[in-house]
């Protein structure tokens, strides 16, 4: 009786992509718009999903309040209004592309998930761009 | 040739979360507003996903029409508009979280599928939160 | 320079529709499976519209952050997973459809909104079914 | 370190679906109002993910700027605004259902994506329905 | 106490925009790819707005039930899985626009509301395109 | 036969609300995280709206595809991945509220319009912020 539960969430940041050892001219060819060196930035969707037997006692996998709550505690506070290439530790050498987002959120998240659930990040740069990462 | 294809149904009910064997102060402590002794309710969405190989002669999975049929006579008109704590035998002992309406839903449409075919069931409870059941 | 800001909530309630002083016979035959005497539930969406002078100074008509602040305790918390027809005062001998719910919201706005200002509040009881209220 | 990186897209088409082998009548007794002779309509999105490594110098599995141009030049404009039955090549036999259109969108792409990764295609017909095909 | 109370319809539909007494280069000059001869197709979204007084013994402005009868035969059944040149009355002679389906839906239900009430209609051709017709 | 047409566009910008003429530390009383010096972002929804007669040979009030061309070149390539405070003119001492850049967009928009046709803006900084400007 295993089932994933998911909570959408919602950050608003600044961000540019652009890899430090390159020249400026290299990363306006790479990354086109995107490396603005004055930055741009998106409203974040964030979809994490975490996979686990549902609890007899409770009918819950996780209770999502709690879920929710480190969610909010360690990701969006983290993140929202915030400057990913400046304001954040984890984006200063990293580029915040879609991918790297959701991979660094699913580090963030997964020491503090039970080991034994599954946990997947979705994150949504706009409606027409987004990324799955399980940690394989 | 296998795909999976899937249909999105509304149903809007009441609830509430509690277990039958707890005190009212252990259910308001779990379940916290979801405890409400007079209920509270939601805008269900249900996308059901169905898995196989496509038919040659016809292009399809299965006929969207009949399983959209199966859907309305067996889950939307036994949910739909009712409380379901109060009016179904389903939730009577069971706690109508999220990830038990998949499963309950799971368990009712997967007699009805034809035998070869994977099911998947995800119901929104808002479109925060979500849940994922495929029978394992 | 006038301009209209809005601020988008949600809020998820059971209620049932009928009127004490018919049958209860007549308020199945009126009001459908939404007489359902054991209630049902919705997750309702609220925008709150204010128009008025863009203030030079902060560039808002405004402050949402004020504005969301004043919904939230005094729409979101005295409505959010309760029981309109039993949990409340406003509902208690009027009928929670979605025309009142819109016209209930916008008296208890309208005291706490400049007076200068105009008030305008959409109600949607699902995607499809939604009603807007301007106290005309 | 492999992530699952997806693009959004929009195209919209007439068709109507129809078995040439069959009569009229039995077209219309298995497709319903889907095989009216003049034809029906779609909005319909169409989601491409591309699952395989980051990239650590660019963050990326796959540019999404390419991604975009080859969705855009191989499928969207030869769908766009079309006829699936009358102007395509892909639909003269074969029947535009949505399963359908996602195996052919699939079969479009997968020479053009690098072998290393894998594709998986959704393709919404409508938002009530839609369907997942990766090429098993 | 006038409110205004909407009602959101569905309906797929194929159609071209030309206008029968130019030219087909002409057609194609003003018209782009809408002018396709082979037609191309919407999933059409459809907002009905009818204002007036809230009733008190209902708290309706008008019953939705009703409404959406009214919409369901005299729209959605007319218009969905048809073609709007070939199989309509309306869109014989008259470009089926989203200006003029707003402008024909609306004529079409005008004289089924109530005289006194105000009608207003909104057509969504994707998301992107849409039109407001209010018979002014 | 007068109908209001919109069309529906996007751009992602970085920006921050501060008056110039305020310390930091007023500016981050009144504008809270919205204040942050080093920005953060968001993907804006632009919906553009013509109000004027129906053009009885094309069925248009206006053509939209020349409505996109304008609202893409004089307001989507001018604010899509820029920093709206350092890249743009408009809001260099005009702070980037969403009132305001619902005002410029309407000023930038008004003068390349029909004189004759109204012209409505409505910008989303989220989905739960959003302004509407109408030129008075």
């Amino acid at each position: 009786m295993r089932a994933s539960i998911s909570r959408l969430s919602h950050f608003s940041a600044a961000h540019r992509l652009a890899n430090a050892h390159w020249s400026e001219a290299k990363n306006q060819k790479v990354f086109g718009k995107c490396a603005n060196p004055n930055f741009h930035g998106h409203n974040y969707d964030l979809v994490v999903t975490v996979t686990g037997k549902i609890d007899p006692e409770t009918g819950f996998v996780v209770d999502l309040k709690q879920l929710d709550r480190l969610i909010t505690k360690d990701v969006i506070e983290r993140f929202d209004h915030k400057n990913l290439n400046l304001d954040t530790t984890e984006f200063k050498t990293r580029i915040p592309t879609t991918e790297n987002i959701a991979l660094v959120i699913w580090h963030i998240l997964r020491p503090k998930i039970f080991a034994g659930h599954e946990l997947k990040v979705i994150v949504y740069e706009t409606k027409r761009n987004f990324c799955e990462y399980r940690g394989e």
